[in-house]
C-alpha cells in the first residue's frame, strides 16, 4: 500500500467577504439575527466575528452593487507552507501577486481559481482579543457567548458555483493539498456534479457544485456560506428566530444525506444564501474512501424525504438570468436547472 | 514570526485495548447499553465499533485480572510518516519491537510512552465493509445507525494518569508531533497537573492527568475513555439509560470548563470509566495559544458550578491504594487525593 | 363577563384501536421502531403501551382486511361524570349501547360520533402495574425506559377525517364537553375545513379534518395517531431510525403552525399515518380564544416553509379512491384533493 | 369503585408578585437574561410577561425592603366557580375581603393560606393584545418570540416553603380543590416533608415544602418560582448564558426523581430562587396514585447521582437565620437543615 503523502500546508478556512446591494440590512441580519460581533470598519467594509472564531474575524462584508463572494480567505500553517503553495499556485498560473494584507493579516498571497473566484492565503495574523465588556467567563472561550439571536459559534464552510466542478476540484486538490471526501457524479460516473474537500477533519471546508448558468465556462458565484452550531436544537431554534425577523426560510430545518449535515438555508437581506449548520461528520481517515452518489441515489439531497426546492439548486449570488441557449446543457443536469 | 513547522504524522487515535475482570458485563454494557456492535472474536478479546467508527473497532475488550488499559493504538497518516515517528520514538528509548499486528491491521510499531502506557503505531489498515443487515440507508455511514442504547457515534479520547504529566507530555510533542491545547498548572505555573493534546482538530485526543498515588514515579492508569454523540441530548438521554440498566453515573451530565465539553462520566462493569462526550469546540489556529488555568480558576473542572466528586480525581484503573507515604505529595496537589 | 360553566367529564384519551392489515409487520413496527411494550394478546388483537402511558396500553392493534381505526376510547372523569355523558350521547341518538368493557376496563359505554367513528367511553380502571423487569428506576415512571427505538413516551391525539368537520365538532363539543382550540376556515370562514380540541390542557386531544373523499355525508377514516416524546431531538432521533428501518417518511421533522408542535409523519406498515409529536403549547385559560386561519394564513401547515406533501392532504385509512363526481368539492376544497 | 367527583375551579396559576430590595437589577435580570418583556409600571412594581403567557403577565415585581413572596393569583374557571371557591375559603376562616382587582384583572378575593402566603383568585381578566411591533408571524403565540436571554416560555409552578406541610397541603385539597401528585414522607411516612399538587395536567403548580426554621409553626416563605421552557437544550443554553451574565448558578441543568423535571437553580439578583424548569410529565388520570418517597428513596433529589447542595435544603426568601432551639427539630428532617 503506497499511499502519497498529504500535504497539510493549509490550517483553515480563515473569513469570507461577502458583497451586499443592502449594507445595513445585511449588517442587521449577521448581528441581530446570527448574533455575530461587529469588530472593525474601513472603508466600505464591516468586520464581523463570531463568538468561537479564533480569527478576529470571519466576515467581511463589503457594500456593493451585486451580491455575491468578495475575496475567500485561507489561512496557511505557517511561513515555509504559504511559501510552498504560493509556489504551487504560480506554477499553475493563478497567482495575482502579494498584498500587504488587511485587518490583522500580514503579507497574502492573492490569487484565483480556475473559476475566478477571487481568493487570498497569508499565516501572519494578530490574535483576538475581547474587550473587557466582551471576555467570556470561559478562559478558552475567545469572547463571551451573548446569546443573541442565533448565537453562530464560529465560521464552518464555503460552497462555491462552477462551470466545471472538475477543473476547479483538481486545483484545490493539487495546488492546495485538499482532499476529497463526497461527490456527484451522473451519467454513469462521467458528469461531475459537486465535490465536496477539506483541508481538515470537518467533512468539507468548500464545496463546488455546477453552475449550469456559468458563462463563457466560469461562474464565479457563491452558492452559500455555512455558520456552524453545535446542537441540532439550535438550528431549530434559528428557524424560529429567522421567521419571527422576517427572514426567507428556503429550506430546511432537515437532514443532508450528503455530510450528513442538519442544516437551515435562508436568503440575507443582501440576497447571498446562509446555511446555520450542525452535526455532520469529521473525517480522520488517512486514507478516506470518497463516497459517490449517482442520480438516483441522491435523493434530492434530503436524508429524510422531501427534496430541496428548485431555488436551492437554480438561485445563487450575483443572480444571473437563465440563457435560452443553455437549455441542453440543463436537460443533461437536470436537478440543477429544470426548466 | 518564525513559528516552526508542525509535524502532521498521526492521523487519530485508532483504538483502545479495555482490559476487565468481568468481560461477560462488560461486553453487555458496551454492546447493549452503549450500543456498539461486535465484530471481531479472538482469545479473551471481543473487538467492538461505534456505528460512525471508519476503522473495523475502537475498542478491543480483553479479559484480564484487573480492570485497566491494555495497547493504545494510534494510525500514522502514511507509511513514511509511521517511519518518521518510529525513528523518534526509537531515539527516545521508548520503542519496543514491531509486531505484525492486530485484527484487520497491518505492520505496527509496539511502543511505551515514559510513564509506561502501552501504546502502538501503525498505518496499514483494512476498510470496515458493513455485512448487508448492518448497511446504512446512508451511503456515507460505515454501518447503520440502530438506535441500540445510548448510540455511541465513535471514539473520541483518551485520558491517562501519569506520574509525571510533564515527562508525558514532552514525549507527545517531541516524538509524537502532538500540540498541547490546554493545561492546569498549580503553585505558580510550577506544578503540571494536567495537559489537554491533540494531532487533528478536535480539543484533545488524549488527556494527562497528574496521579498522586503514582509508583516509583511511573503511573500506567487510565483515568476514562471518551466516546462521541453528536448532540447534548443525547448525553442527557444516556444518563437516564444508565439509570435504568444500574450504571453508577460519577459525574455529570454537566459542562466542564476545561474542553467546553458536555460530559458524563459513569464506570462500566469491570470498573473502568467511560466518558459520553459531546460538544467541546474544534481548534484550526496552527499557532493556537495554550490556555491555562490555576488552582482558582480552575473550579472544580466543572463551567456550571458543582465541582467534580472526589472520586473523579481518586479513582482510576488499575485502582491501587493510597500510600500513606505519599500524604505530603497529596497535600501537595490537593485536588487529586485530598485525604 | 358571563361564561358558561365548562363541562368536564372527560379525563384524556385513553387508547385506540387500530386495524391492520399486516399485523406481524404492525406489531413489529409499533414494539421495535417505536419502542413500545407488549402487555397483553387476545383474539387477533396485541395490548401495546409506552413507557410513560398511566394505562396498561394505549394502542390495541387488530387484525383486520383494511387499515384503519376500530374503537377510540375516552376515559371519564368519575362514574357521575360517565352517567352524565351518556345521557347526553343517548340523548343525541349516538349511544349503542353498554358492554362489559375489554382487557383492564369496566363497564364502557359505546357510541359513534355523527361521522360514524366509533367510540367508548368508560371510567374504572385496572391500574398498570409493571412487572419486575420492566420496573423502572424512577419511582414515578410506571414502567422503565427502555430506551429502544424512538421511545415513544404516552400517547397524545388523534386525527380523524369527516365528511362534515361542523357536525362532528358539534358533537365533541355539546355531547362531550371538548372546547375549541384552532379552526381552519376558507371562503370568508365559511367552510369549516378543519378544527382542533380538548379535553385537557394539551392542545389537542383531537383534529377534525374535512375528508373530501367522505362518501354519503360520511368518512370514517384515521388521519392519523399521535405519539409524544418530550424533545425535538426525540423526533429528530426518530427520522433516522425511520430510514434505517425502512419507514416511509411522509413529513417532516418540521414545525406546524397549528398547534406549533414539532412534527414527524410516517406510515406504519399496516398503512396508518402515525406522527411523533412533540412541543406545542398547554391551554390554561378557561376562555381561551379559539385561533383562526384562512387560506392564505394556513400556509400549507408548515411554520418554517415548505408545505405538506400531497399525500398528507389525500391519503388516510382506509385509503379509497377520488370519487370523479367529488370533483366540485374538491375543487372548493383545494388544499385537501387538488386533482 | 366510588371514587368522589374532582372540583375543577380552579383554571391555572395566572402570576405570582416577587419581592426584590434590588428592583433594577431583578428587572434586568428577568427581562435582559430571563427574556420576559415589561408590559406595565404601577407604583413600585413592574409588570413583566413570557412570549407564551396568555395572561397579560405572569410576573408582578415588587420593590421591597426583603425578598419574598407578594401575592399568588390564581385563576378560577369561571364566575361562578370563583364563587365556589370564596365561598369554601371563608368557611375556612381565611378569605381576606374582595378587592378591585390588580391591572388587567377584575373583581378579586384575597386570602391567605394556613401559612400566611398571601393569594388571590378571580375570573374577569383582560386579554393581552400584543402591540405591532411584537406580534408575532405565528397567529397562535401571543406576542413574538424575541429570542433574548434564556427565553423563558410561560410560568410554570411555585413552590412554598410551611411550617406545616400537611395543613397547607389539606387547604389546596379541601378548598381550592387542588389533587396531590408527590410526596416525600420521612419517619415511616409519619412526618410529611413535601407535597406536591396541580389544579390541571401539569405535575404540579405548587409545592410544599417543610420550612425547618418557621416562626411560631408558620413560615410565608417563597422556595422558588418556575418558568417552563419547551426543550432541555434549552435549560442547558440557559446555564451558559447566566454564566456569562454573572448570575450564580445553584444546582443543576440536572434531572429530578420527583416530577422527572430538567432544572436549573439560580438566584435572581434580588436573592429570590428562580427556576427554569422543562421535561416532567403530564397527569391524565383522574384517579392518579400518589406517588410517596422515603428518606432513601429521594436520594437527594436527583435521578442522575449527585445531591442537591444544602443550600436548596436552607436558602429561601426572606432569608432568616437559624434558630439554634430548632436544632431538635432540624435533626429530625436532616435534608431540609443538617447543620
Amino acid at each position: 500500500m503506497a499511499a502519497k503523502e498529504p500535504v497539510l500546508d493549509i490550517a483553515c478556512l480563515d473569513h469570507i467577504e461577502l458583497l451586499t446591494p443592502k449594507p445595513e440590512q445585511s449588517l442587521w441580519f449577521f448581528r441581530d439575527v446570527i448574533g455575530m460581533d461587529e469588530v472593525h470598519r474601513h472603508g466600505q467594509s464591516v468586520y464581523l466575528r463570531c463568538y468561537n472564531d479564533y480569527a478576529q474575524y470571519s466576515l467581511k462584508l463589503t457594500e456593493a452593487k451585486l451580491p455575491g463572494l468578495g475575496n475567500v480567505s485561507w489561512r496557511a500553517m505557517s511561513e515555509p507552507a504559504l511559501a510552498r503553495r504560493a509556489e504551487a499556485i504560480s506554477e499553475a498560473g493563478l497567482a495575482r501577486g502579494w498584498s500587504n494584507g488587511d485587518f490583522g493579516i500580514g503579507r497574502t498571497l492573492r490569487f484565483e481559481d480556475p473559476d475566478g473566484h477571487k481568493m487570498e492565503l497569508f499565516f501572519e495574523q494578530e490574535r483576538y482579543r475581547a474587550p473587557p465588556d466582551k471576555a467570556s467567563s470561559l478562559k478558552n472561550l475567545p469572547q463571551k457567548f451573548t446569546g443573541r439571536g442565533v448565537g453562530g459559534k464560529r465560521i464552518d464552510h464555503l460552497a462555491l458555483l462552477c462551470g466545471s466542478v472538475a477543473k476547479v476540484r483538481g486545483f484545490f486538490q493539487d495546488q492546495l493539498g485538499f482532499r476529497l471526501r463526497e461527490q456527484v457524479l451522473y451519467n454513469q460516473g462521467r458528469t461531475e456534479i459537486g465535490s465536496w474537500m477539506s483541508v481538515t477533519n470537518v467533512h468539507h471546508n468548500v464545496a463546488l457544485v455546477t453552475d449550469v448558468r456559468a458563462q463563457g465556462g466560469r461562474s464565479g458565484r457563491l452558492h452559500h456560506y455555512g455558520i456552524w452550531v453545535d446542537n441540532r436544537d439550535e438550528v431549530l431554534r434559528a428557524a424560529d428566530i429567522y421567521r419571527e425577523n422576517g427572514i426567507f426560510i428556503e429550506a430546511g430545518p432537515s437532514r443532508h444525506n450528503l455530510s450528513q449535515a442538519f442544516y437551515l438555508y435562508a436568503y440575507e437581506p443582501g440576497g447571498n444564501r446562509v446555511e446555520v449548520y450542525s452535526s455532520s461528520f469529521l473525517i480522520f481517515a488517512p486514507d478516506y474512501e470518497v463516497i459517490t452518489w449517482n442520480e438516483a441515489e441522491r435523493e434530492g439531497g434530503v436524508y429524510w424525504g422531501s427534496k430541496l426546492p428548485d431555488s436551492f439548486l437554480n438561485y445563487a449570488t450575483p443572480p444571473i438570468a437563465a440563457d435560452p441557449k443553455k437549455a441542453a446543457l440543463a436537460r443533461e443536469v437536470p436537478i440543477f436547472d429544470p426548466q
